[in-house]
């Protein structure tokens, strides 16, 4: 392990935060909330850190596999402390551990809250908790990796670290090009979003957070109905977007090539955009005699599927009040997730794909023993460690899910609100079912409960492995 | 695929199964229970149809995997369907369905029951029901395989197909000799069970149904609070053989060869028994508040989580009553089973040890991608195919698991019951938790949802694959 390196970088992911919290800080100002105070100091406990960090350059730059997953773990547990900072020493959520869930749970892009009220948190600060989403949606490293000339030849180690999916594809040979590409795509969709709102009647302070939580896929508001008391275009204008920042950013990007035929040849998209539309048809069909008219239950089952699918989060109706098919139906979704290389969290539909493939191929190899058969995606065929990987990263996500059911039951709630509570931390969703449904927060479990939690949130948001490993001792080994 | 040969071996299945329901017979005589006419009309209608499919003897004798797994899926499928009519005929169960399920139930080892109240059944139908664990407990299959001199030099792939494991190892050369051991050694366990209930003051009756019920990993009792009303010695008798029963039955070969080490460096029967061992513990001091003494929890623990783990399903008390955190150990006991080669269900110890030993493995070549990671168990080598269908049964059970937890969802059930009544199926358990705890049944769900797990039970019992492969068109083309 080239502790030095690690360092350096954790340096300079410190310093970003540092920066990034002068936004809120702005917003403070001009509300005139009172939380200036705090948001100053933690933003000035970010620069001093960061920059005693990165006082000694690293005389070797190689970013290893192993130094790349310590930068992302520990550069994510770094900005979550640190940016647990202001709602504690603000006194808005007084219990430091209540603050770094609700941190970790903003960068990670989960949305689950301990608030029970948050109209009576400053507005400043209310601005940094979705704020948080929108930088962990993106990834803390990755908008590093457009401001760092170099750091080694290895930079696209650090990318597949902290990008979520089976494959980090490079958009172009170079890695700080496609980091620019990525962010670039990803400021644009904000605006656009913020605009299509404001033209909705919102204030520009409403606009800016939904935004943030919509498109980081997160699912913090700023109202303690969620998404519910807005109008129907606010709701569809989210709904939209939600969906978008669920597709694969690759999408886009060809896209904006004019590559038009490549685009839409992608498999997961086409299978992502399929479900969507189907589960919300039949959840439609399945809770319409709750609605007015099938056209409303239209609306909310694909606000509902679209918030689950894409691990937002939001919630404009209570879905634990719904029938158990759209229920279960709803509870599937949570574990599939949106697409690969996008900001939402889950399984990624890319694994499910690949895993539903490697079953028909397994089906017919087995009848055939003989032959080799392989499988295709996007008309290329995947390459045997993929396979292998998703397969790998369904074993290890079954071994955490399982290990933090167990743990979540020393608080003794019932079984759906235990069992849901994981799966909406791990697949960074937010609300679950029953104690943790869209209308409950998680202030009621225990401090140790949070910490699982706060676990499995991380693990789900880096993809497991970067923080397992900081538990391996082969990671710590002198090289 | 080679229709004449499926048939033919069809054939002899259901003569075995005419013949055995000659057993029942007889008890229904000796009880004069009045139920014998419909047990008689079963078991002429098994051999009319077995003697009529006998008639045309087959050209080839060749039992690939394709003709192995039809020839064990259609035969489970057949003796299911015949072995519910005494059920059916007598009126004891008026539905069919319900026959059918609760003969499923019977032949998969599950437990899972319909009937509100099992003492007013008659007592031959009562000896059936229990007779059909021991049948399904051991195999169908296998049994035949030590009555026919030879199929074919193919035989294997028939065990492979009804024994359940990641690998099926011969305890000697020769299939028909191994299948007679695994069969004599059943036998001699189940009469030794007997015989320690017979001490215990049970009847003929009742000591040889609960053994059954035992040694098959079955679940079914005489009495309708299942064990809860015996005397603690046939407990304690019952979970000591339910123990003995999840074990791998190559370690009872080895230890009557005297190879004691190699028995005990069965890798699958430690992680076992230490798994068994330390839940009881967990669970013991968890629901310790419940019982008088601590010594009383840990028998309950012992038993329950003995009764769980080997999928056998007896209940000596309501563990749906217990703390979540009990309640929680126990349901992920559900998932793990017994061991492979033995006559529990589940996902079997065997899979569970290679895919958390892939999970390390991974970590490891993650930090060390040039290094070649082996997988060993029992000191040898595990072979790559059998490290990739343990992560392809994971798959496909997760599979087969989330659609049917769809499809059941439309009986509008709660989550817990739901969810649970889809894992006991598919695992061979028998009860659940919520609506299909220790102390309720199956009756409440509709025809649909009885069908679909009635496929997941036998999806469970067979390891999937026989099951599915049934609905691929390549398994009937013509070769």
């Amino acid at each position: 392990m080239n502790l030095a390196v690690v360092f350096y970088m954790l340096g300079w992911v410190l310093l970003c935060e540092g920066a990034l919290m002068l936004l809120p800080a702005l917003v403070s100002i001009l509300c005139r909330d009172g939380s200036l105070s705090s948001i100053l100091i933690a933003a000035g406990i970010c620069l001093v850190v960061g920059g005693l960090l990165i006082l000694r350059k690293p005389k070797k730059w190689n970013l290893r596999v192993r130094e790349s997953m310590a930068v992302t773990a520990l550069g994510w547990i770094g900005i979550s402390l640190l940016g647990a900072l202001p709602f504690w020493i603000s006194g808005a959520i007084p219990n430091p551990i209540d603050a770094l869930f609700e941190t970790v749970s903003g960068f990670t892009t989960t949305g689950a809250s301990i608030l029970r009220d948050v109209e009576v948190i400053p507005r400043g600060l209310l601005f940094w908790r979705s704020f948080t989403h929108w930088i962990g949606g993106m990834g803390v490293l990755v908008f590093l990796l457009t401001l760092m000339p170099r750091v080694g030849a290895s930079q696209v180690n650090l990318m597949k670290a902290e990008s979520p999916g089976p494959q980090v594809e490079k958009l172009v040979p170079k890695t700080r090009t496609t980091a620019m590409i990525l962010y670039g795509l990803y400021i644009g969709i904000t605006v656009l979003e913020i605009v299509f709102l404001l033209f909705g009647g919102l204030s520009l302070f409403d606009a800016s957070a939904l935004s943030f939580g919509t498109v980081g896929t997160g699912g913090f508001g700023v109202r303690n109905d969620s998404i519910a008391s807005y109008s129907t275009y606010v709701q569809v204008v989210i709904n939209v977007f939600m969906i978008l920042c669920g597709v694969n950013f690759n999408f886009y990007f060809l896209l904006i090539l004019r590559k038009f035929r490549r685009a839409f040849a992608i498999d997961e998209v086409r299978w992502y955009l399929t479900v969507f539309v189907s589960a919300s048809l039949i959840i439609a069909f399945n809770a319409r005699h709750l609605f007015a008219s099938f056209g409303a239950a239209l609306q909310q089952a694909c606000f509902q599927v679209g918030s689950v699918m894409t691990t937002t989060g939001y919630a404009t109706a209570d879905f634990d009040a719904w029938p158990q098919l759209a229920r279960s139906i709803l509870l599937v979704l949570m574990f599939i997730g949106a697409c690969a290389g996008s900001t939402g969290g889950g399984f990624k539909m890319a694994r499910v794909v690949i895993l539903v493939k490697t079953f028909f191929k397994e089906c017919r190899q087995l009848l055939h023993p003989q032959s080799v058969v392989i499988i295709h995606m996007d008309n290329k065929p995947v390459p045997h460690n993929v396979v292998r990987s998703a397969d790998v990263f369904l074993v290890t996500y079954v071994v955490i899910g399982l290990g933090s059911f167990l743990l979540l039951s020393f608080n003794n709630f019932d079984f759906t609100t235990t069992f849901t509570a994981v799966t909406a931390a791990l697949n960074n969703i937010g609300p679950g079912l029953g104690g943790v449904g869209p209308t409950q927060t998680y202030a009621g479990f225990s401090a140790f409960s949070k910490i699982v939690l706060i676990f499995d949130m991380l693990a789900g948001r880096l993809e497991l492995f970067p923080v397992l490993l900081l538990f391996s001792r082969h990671t710590w080994k002198k090289y």
